[in-house]
């Protein structure tokens, strides 16, 4: 039996669950989960608010562990090794994406938290594939947001060839927004951080920004025009789009890796007169991943996290609700 | 005295207009107007829809003509020389968009028919650098309409190192969208053309297109997702850009080259998930243009035009606003 911990029903409290996971596929491994980062894509799916989450619910997609058993076709990885595993648990492996390279779009990718059993449990089962090794040199506790929040910053520089001479803005200084500016400053980009509240002016320096907006100041805002090649939004609310469109340079992106529900209201006038580009992705590739980690190593890159205890769950999600966790909270089964 | 023709208040009819230019500058060229294509743009400033018209006003920024004076700083050109002349008509040549060859997106760019007299006329001036010559095998009576609405349809597809291997719809088959169609053809890809009236479908499959969609039908549209690498919207009418974006392929862009002045109520979600884009662009640099041109040359490409005398101006406009000429309209000196 996998001793786990699920809401059972919508924005219920998190109770022990115990489920029994059948034999083991012979593309599976298995991990003992020893740490497991909280994403706000698990509150949402918790209180689902995206309408496809079934109970007993067990959220967790940040997940670092050792392999505990694995099957006969799995040739990748070794009992006892370190792994993460993030938003996918499985891929087709065989469509046009994944072939390309492109697992993390493939359309019948298998999402960790979707119609399955995740990480906040003392095991877990993906696909081998889905599953990628955990350099010795990386801290394991502060390391299961890069399986989510990091890789989904750190993609959009590998997709669309951002080049370090690049102007780069992060709005949302949170759980994606502290990593994305570490990865920005080692990438070589001169930085921006757009953030609500001032008091958050100097960790955002301290991450790496080299400028700071408060994005809630229109005449900062408006000030800013024609600077960025690339903003990167990681917010969850609506803001006025078009005047972050407004401080693209020409050539320029706006790119939401934040899921936002309502419509965005773009006046289409200055995209055509500059170029510009608006676009979002979702986290990356197992290839993708390797590659961030290669980087993370090298930069000496680390989400900051808080630590709970798994019994400390219901305690955890309220911090994370609040808004105050700095900037990401990672379980412990140790 | 250029001769020209301009309207004399928002909507009003064109009638002879002439006035002095006054000393030639150095960096200008006179080039002496045998065809002037008529552009939608030309219809929406005569209206003042963008706010910006003076008048008199002068439109006509798809010019075919020779070259009969010079500035004394102007080496590119000889006496006589067939040259073509869009929708600028100088730029900064300073700027670090004009230094790195994207004069089309120079901020301080002068516009042919903005605060300035336009191509309904018998001569027009403009800076030499805005000046791109005529290869002599194209046919000058119908290539005006390249200079603007060619070259609008040709540069997304160098902009974005569109291949051969890509997927591209078109949606609107006028001015733009017959160009675009024969481009695409040319250039390899895969094309289909939406369009609203089925009576089109011959001709668009005629003009390159391998699939005509009909955009009213939204079955025929519903039944598209996940086709295309690439959109070109050439439209000025405001369409369901989310069934649109459904068509996309992962990374794939909806891109626009018709100005629509409702704002764009895009879903964000899917272009998260699939990693798609949405971007605008107008007209292209002179190296653009010469580039298109040269295409032009090796593929045989050629707008396909009703033509008017320039005396018949208030008629030809009244058949561009019925939506019926196919595909452009160019008034002729000749």
């Amino acid at each position: 039996m996998i001793k786990a911990y699920a809401a059972f029903g919508a924005g219920g409290e998190i109770q022990p669950f115990e489920y029994e996971p059948g034999l083991l596929s012979t593309h599976e491994v298995e991990i003992a989960i020893e740490h497991c980062g909280i994403c706000h894509s698990d509150l949402s799916m918790l209180h689902n608010e995206w309408g496809i989450t079934q109970y007993p619910f067990v959220p967790g997609h940040e997940i670092i562990g050792t392999i505990t058993a694995k099957g006969a076709h799995v040739h990748n990885f070794q009992l006892g090794q370190r792994v993460g595993l993030g938003w996918h648990s499985g891929y087709c492996m065989t469509c046009h994406d994944c072939m390309s390279g492109d697992h993390n779009l493939c359309a019948q990718a298998e999402s960790t938290i979707v119609n399955r059993h995740g990480g906040f449990a003392d095991r877990v089962r993906a696909n081998a594939a889905s599953v990628v090794a955990l350099p010795n040199s990386i801290n394991a506790q502060t390391a299961g947001p890069l399986f989510c929040a990091g890789i989904t910053v750190f993609n959009p520089l590998l997709q669309f060839n951002i080049q370090p001479t690049a102007k780069v803005a992060v709005i949302g200084i949170g759980g994606l927004g502290h990593v994305a500016l570490q990865f920005l400053n080692a990438w070589g980009c001169q930085v921006t951080a757009f953030t609500s509240s001032d008091d958050k002016k100097k960790e955002a320096l301290a991450l790496g920004a080299h400028q700071v907006l408060n994005s809630r100041n229109p005449a900062e805002l408006g000030a800013a025009k024609n600077q960025f090649d690339l903003i990167l939004s990681t917010v969850d609310v609506k803001l006025d789009w078009n005047a972050y469109i407004a401080t693209l340079r020409p050539k320029g992106r706006l790119h939401f890796l934040g899921v936002i529900l309502e419509s965005l209201d773009i006046n289409l006038f200055p995209l055509i007169s500059n170029q510009c580009s608006i676009s979002g992705s979702p986290v990356g590739s197992p290839a993708s991943l390797e590659t961030m980690l290669n980087f993370v190593v090298q930069h000496d890159i680390e989400p900051i996290v808080e630590v709970f205890r798994f019994d400390q769950i219901n305690e955890a999600l309220a911090r994370l609700a609040s808004g105050k966790a700095k900037y990401r909270i990672v379980l412990s089964n140790q």
